[in-house]
């Protein structure tokens, strides 16, 4: 890729996140994108072939730049979650991204399952090196610990409005720092070898 | 309500579901509703005012039923996260009109804040009951553990995409019962007394 089309891609990436994240898939507009991208809609569908496979190119890279950020470092299970916490806070639009997924997609028909999958593996097999050496449960199930640890994270951000109900007062950073700190501590607890 | 209004209600609100669910709020369309429901436009604008204050109506007496039916009882506080789970495995409608609301209204003007409010409340003052009892460490943040529990639940069911990729086997009776048992333990790890 020449650098004048890897910087139109990553203009096109940035409109069409911010354009799928607050109006979803079916009501995306290619237009707008192009308008906020600086470029146009011929060249949009050239590159990308149509708004689904624009929205699943954009899904995997946001999603490949997350496995990428946030890693398992098996010394230190536990702190995967302040890490994830802290990208998803920081990049709350990920997840919207994953919601609007979730609604859009038959089971099973979800873009670059296999990719998406190798990244989870590796989380995966972080856990189990992180069993071999002591660090968690080794009678946990491995692929159960990356989900519910996932799951412990993500709620947070991806149902903002249930996170302020049960909290009872606006998300503000003291108390985003703390809940940070409350979930590593419970990370902790939930992996430790007995 | 007479018991033809209330019955016309229930078949309204269990169209409803269906509707809103599957096409979310922008989407659902009143005729089909009505169709289903065995009912009219006219009675359920006259009924309910508008498609929004019907979503409203809807996912209130959704949440209310799900907060009756999943008590926390202070001497089981890990058990909840079980009962939970069964819930929302077999209310996957549930949670889903919570990520329409999420997508669809900005943060502060959700329906029926007040009194959603309250259910959490009764949780929290659940686990601070069990603060007291001696059945969950005192150290914690009770809205933090509540917090914190749904979320750890709520993944699973919120986003079965991501669910199935870790997993990486299509969820069955097996896994679900296996994962279910792992988030008693996990929950009971979490707010165990030291």
């Amino acid at each position: 890729m020449g650098y004048d089309r890897a910087e139109t891609t990553r203009r096109i990436f940035d409109a069409a996140v911010t354009e799928f994240a607050a109006a979803g898939i079916a009501g995306a507009r290619i237009d707008r994108i192009a308008t906020a991208a600086r470029s146009n809609k011929a060249l949009i569908y050239s590159y990308f072939g149509s708004k689904e496979q624009l929205f699943a190119a954009v899904l995997e890279s946001r999603l490949t730049g997350l496995s990428e950020a946030v890693t398992v470092d098996p010394h230190r299970v536990a702190e995967y979650i302040g890490d994830l916490f802290d990208f998803m806070t920081a990049n709350t639009e990920v997840l919207r991204l994953v919601q609007h997924e979730t609604c859009h997609y038959l089971p099973g028909t979800e873009p670059h399952r296999a990719d998406r999958e190798a990244h989870y593996d590796e989380k995966v097999e972080a856990v189990r090196s992180a069993q071999h050496a002591g660090n968690v449960d080794p009678a946990l199930d491995a692929r159960f610990v990356v989900l519910s640890l996932i799951g412990l994270v993500s709620w947070f951000v991806a149902a903002p409005q249930i996170t302020r109900m049960v909290i009872g007062a606006e998300i503000d950073d003291a108390i985003r720092a703390r809940y940070r700190e409350h979930l590593v501590l419970m990370a902790r607890r939930m992996v430790q070898p007995d």
